[in-house]
């Protein structure tokens, strides 16, 4: 193949010399500062240079313009898309962002991440280079800055540049191996890169920290750090007198093939079509919903981590093949991958897990958190009603970790009617929503008119005469609704809350029922006591006098029983709360 | 080199109907039970087979034996030395256990990993594959059982072996590929594994799913299902009916080289070495406690997350090289060769990192907890006092993750001789701990012979007259300090409250301070409200009448400041506690 692109003598000088300039601007910066990562930029910069200015097809007025190529860097330096301060995250964005050019968008812009060797050893990498090739991302460029030193001494594989080579080669990545210094290097293999078919592309750049910079340059303990004061101007000199040309490179302009799309406002034409006391498991309605929000904006997409057939997220790929993202089980690939997907704009994406898993990518969802990111996380199997499917799979500190994470919203729906609504609200909110679903069949106690809105409790049983609030969700809602039936016929009335939205959460509700019923509450929730509903509630009322909250919740470590059994044991079923009640009355 | 362990044509067969018999058992389990792993245990009966009745030395009569190999069973199945039921965990594990056999024991014992190829998309197995082939460990053995089928289709490689064999070989193993139903070449390869000096084995097995049984050996939908009832005993009469011997293989005996060690009942000699008022960061003085603990006990070791500089556990590295463990910024396998490290009782591990990145080993974390690792996690750098060095680094959510793991202790030193006391209490405590450290320098509040204890808080500031609780931590112990003594000049009292753990947390001291201060009670906590101090102190109080929590706690995504900028834009500084106080008294 012709190398065409190949960029004559005074481009390549103008090349070198913006490398020197990014090194002169970092310089400056991190003194002024007085930290930042100094010497992780020179060691990149000259691949920074040809990117930018010669690779790159993008308009620099309008950086939001859906046609650039994209740039990540995932080294832990600034934001750019995705916040990637935490080492190993920017390539699984970078794959969503390719799987949606490839094949959502079928547009020709590109996706460039620029990598660090010491993030190499966060298993994160490994499961996008997987992912990567067997999606055939041949759009993808990572770029590793072999540049032997971490923050506390040199990388394991120092300079073995080779080795990087043979692992990207045995993940199925098209691989070259280049002096990343060398800016007539860089340009052909990002030229090669771009001719190869249905293969990511990996460029292993042997480079060295601090590149430029007398006694710095490959010495250690220099991460994170400026260079002292009083020799930054001679430094900057130093380099300064090796710029040749006064020049800049225009980036070349993208070429404008993405469709024009709409992710907000969706609707759906029809209500729910479930009746009151129809049986039928949440996680089996989130499937039924997904497939209707897929009809309803041809931008919703679903990744699944290989629990389709148990999170029914495979009723969403029967209708919608070609929008369902198989991400196998690496669920901070998948977090990654969804977060990728999401930026721009450019999808509504729903990953689906087990709940439990995803503590596999609290690091993910945090740092998506602080990219602001768009996306909606669906776990299943929460609490011990998930019963014989075994204890790892459990999740009873899911609501912990999303209530956590900064603005996210946390949906735990309690029958079907309000599960679609979750799902129809998650899709049309932004930043991160979580929907808890759970295994076992409940029955609809809404009817298909009822509406729901994000922070608005719902009071499903009440008298002029009750004597508790019983606050419940998911499986134990029907737990506290079974008790409450039983205390009627004792003459105990019992008010009974569904909270909707975990968080923000309704305080205002709980309050004024809670002065309603004697300032006696009781949560019941299957759930760690730790971060959960019972907590959430208390701090909700902690500032009123008056108000005692008895909470109910799991403890300990679950077992593997039946999903009756396991609500016994540990304390949070009909029973339990019937015991509850009278013992709070009893006071 | 000659084969000299090649077994004769008699135990070959013995072999074989071994691996029919652990299919009978598996048939007949899964049918009793209604559900189980059985097509995976069908095509791994060989690899055990062979494993546990020819290759492994162990007493069958002693599995706790210090001696015996150890098998780890990382599919998803049944508990062995950890619980793994969570995929990609167990090699982690099994690198611990085998650095800790030829570095810490220089023992003979050698350790197995059985592995299912689904879960080699777990990134945490190759921080593991990285890990082994830079420590050299030469006792450990991971079986790739490649069945071809994951739970809901196919993995990505399929029957892909020879990908297996280039990803495992440029991680630097040496590498076989086997018919893993043949125990003749496993016997081999198993025999070779052990004549390999300072390289790792992973034997890559080619086996077929559901082996053995007809319609559903190699076919998709039976993942963690029996076998249909009515089938199940034609099934088991043509297994039966390939089984040629009746005779029981014993294993043989290991190699007593263990030494004999204690970790129980750690003394430390000398009181802690600081005076009231010295200004020491916690994080820092956690670095020095640790280096004193380990000249205390010399199983006493160290893991630490390329963050040895920061962390400050490079002062124990100084001391105690040999004990010191860098696991680089792989978070979830440095967690998991703690686990392995601690399994049997064989060292007191404490594994070191900022808080944050702990969020990346979440699901480590609690498969340990649910196998009950005793196991000491130390965060440094938490909250938005951790300053300019980094949003991304600032630990908001941690004690949310580590309050919801189940028994897990959870300390917050405030100075540097509770800072001391945890980490001697951490040693001698079984079960998980985690020790939260800050990056200011603040001062020595408490005299070297003060005594601390778990879930006993301490009562920094009293009087007779006080108004109101104040309940800090940290860095916020010591706002609260400044803030009380600002509101004494005014007349005000107010008691101030150290937790020392917020998990288990003094509930007494809590509620009789609280009663005492007209129910009027402030948390401020350098943590995100959701699972912090603040919500466990609503919950401690949550049954009394008649006392209110107003909390102080970090909201929103934090930003990269001065500490006391931050501290004091995020409503946790001595001007907030002071006019929250105010506050609380107007009402």
């Amino acid at each position: 193949m012709a190398y065409d692109a190949k960029p004559d003598v005074k481009t390549v000088q103008v090349l070198r010399d913006t490398a020197n300039r990014l090194r002169i601007r970092s310089i400056k910066a991190t003194c002024a500062s007085g930290s930042g990562q100094l010497t992780s930029c020179c060691s990149a910069a000259e691949v920074v240079s040809v990117l930018f200015f010669h690779t790159m097809k993008y308009k620099p007025t309008d950086p939001e313009h859906p046609d650039n190529d994209r740039f990540i860097l995932s080294k832990g330096l600034p934001f750019v898309d995705v916040a990637t301060g935490c080492l190993g995250q920017g390539l699984g964005a970078a794959c969503g962002m390719a799987y949606t050019g490839k094949y959502l968008d079928k547009a020709s812009y590109r996706v460039f991440c620029l990598m660090g060797d010491g993030e190499s050893s966060e298993g994160s990498v490994w499961e996008a280079f997987a992912f990567a090739s067997h999606y055939n991302l041949d759009n993808l460029v990572a770029v590793f800055d072999v540049n032997r030193l971490g923050q506390s001494g040199p990388a394991p594989l120092e300079h073995g540049a080779d080795i990087y080579q043979n692992c990207c080669e045995a993940f199925g990545w098209n691989t070259y191996l280049v002096d990343g210094h060398d800016v007539e290097a860089l340009c052909q293999a990002f030229w090669q890169a771009s001719q190869v078919k249905n293969k990511p592309t990996a460029i292993v750049a042997k480079t060295f920290k601090g590149r430029g910079i007398p006694n710095i340059e490959d010495a250690e303990n220099w991460h994170g750090k400026p260079v002292p004061k009083e020799r930054a101007d001679a430094i900057v000199k130093l380099i300064e007198s090796q710029i040749q040309t006064n020049e800049n490179l225009i980036p070349k302009s993208p070429v404008e093939d993405s469709p024009q799309i709409s992710i907000t406002d969706i609707k759906v034409t029809s209500p729910p079509a479930y009746k009151v006391g129809d049986k039928i498991a949440t996680q089996k309605t989130y499937g039924l919903a997904l497939a209707k929000m897929g009809r309803a904006n041809e931008r919703v997409i679903v990744l699944s981590g290989d629990t389709m057939n148990s999170t029914f997220s495979e009723i969403f790929r029967k209708e919608h093949p070609e929008r369902f993202i198989e991400c196998v089980t690496a669920e901070q690939n998948m977090v990654n991958v969804a977060l990728g997907c999401a930026t721009h704009g450019r999808t509504i994406a729903f990953a689906s897990a087990f709940a439990a898993f995803f503590t596999r990518a609290f690091d993910q969802l945090r740092m998506g958190a602080i990219s602001q990111a768009n996306i909606n996380l669906i776990g299943s199997h929460c609490g011990v009603s998930t019963g014989e499917d075994g204890v790892c799979q459990m999740a009873l500190e899911d609501l912990a970790m999303f209530r956590s994470i900064p603005n996210c919203t946390v949906f735990y729906p309690s029958d079907a009617i309000s599960t679609e609504h979750a799902v129809y609200l998650a899709a049309n909110t932004k930043g991160m929503c979580f929907i808890r679903t759970s295994q076992p069949e409940t029955a609809v106690i809404y009817t298909p008119q009822e509406n729901f809105e994000i922070g608005q409790a719902k009071v499903v049983r009440h008298s002029v005469n009750d004597k508790v609030t019983v606050i419940g969700a998911g499986v134990t809602l029907h737990e506290a609704l079974a008790a409450a039936d039983h205390l009627s016929q004792q003459g105990i009335s019992v008010r009974v809350i569904d909270p909707f939205t975990i968080k923000p959460l309704d305080a205002a509700t709980i309050i004024s029922s809670a002065k309603a019923t004697g300032g006696r509450v009781i949560t019941v929730e299957d759930h760690y006591r730790e971060g959960g509903i019972g907590e959430a509630v208390c701090a909700a009322v902690s500032r009123e006098p008056d108000i005692r909250v008895h909470q109910l919740a799991v403890s300990g470590v679950p077992q593997r029983r039946k999903t009756s059994e396991l609500l016994d044991m540990f304390g949070i079923s009909t029973r339990h709360i019937i015991a509850a009640v009278t013992l709070t009355l009893m006071k």
